[in-house]
């Protein structure tokens, strides 16, 4: 069985929390059940933790990029919370600089984040 | 690779979407994790969403039940969200009547429940 990362639906937004590194075609499923679950649910914002990932690679950090992106195309604004020092060397090292996007330290500070750039 | 069931930590409360069915190995590992990190955190309420479980077996449903009954113990209240007709007929007729559990048509209202309930 391929898992799937679990996608919460908490009012107008989206908690993702990767807990485990992703293999590729876990990473791509995600992507997709993402996007279908921002078209779906209407949500306005979403929060990717990452705080238990402490390593990343090219492809992983490409997607993860990319869904930001189509996410943010789609109108959702995107909070990716407890990036480890770790996982942020790589991603500038890769060149993915994550540009524009929302970072904040923990969940609590994301959905705060989330809420304040919502305007709620 | 065994899935592992994502734990979210917001604010007090822990937060568990199982989105696919369980098999026995991953159940009892959810148990142990979510009963650490009930310890590691110090939540005191934690909100079980099975919307997307529309089938429930016999060892899986004793499962759910002992690690409701074993949160309670060290001290946080559960609530269980999202019971699907299927499963709530299923666990009636396996004789496990969850009681004293509170639970709750979807993930918003379940965390309201809670939050009453610890008289935030």
């Amino acid at each position: 069985m391929n898992p799937r990362i679990p996608i919460l639906k908490l009012y107008d937004c989206l908690l993702i929390s990767i807990q485990w590194e992703l293999d590729d075609q876990t990473a791509l499923q995600f992507q997709e059940d993402l996007l279908r679950e921002i078209h779906e649910t209407n949500a306005s914002g979403v929060v990717i933790d990452i705080t238990s990932i402490d390593f990343i690679d090219s492809f992983i950090a490409k997607v993860l990029g990319d869904v930001i992106d189509m996410s943010k195309l789609m109108g959702a604004k995107v909070v990716i919370t407890g990036i480890q020092p770790a996982v942020a060397i790589t991603l500038i090292e890769l060149g993915i600089r994550l540009e524009n996007v929302l970072t904040a330290l923990d969940l609590e500070k994301g959905l705060e984040k989330l809420h304040r750039e919502l305007g709620d």
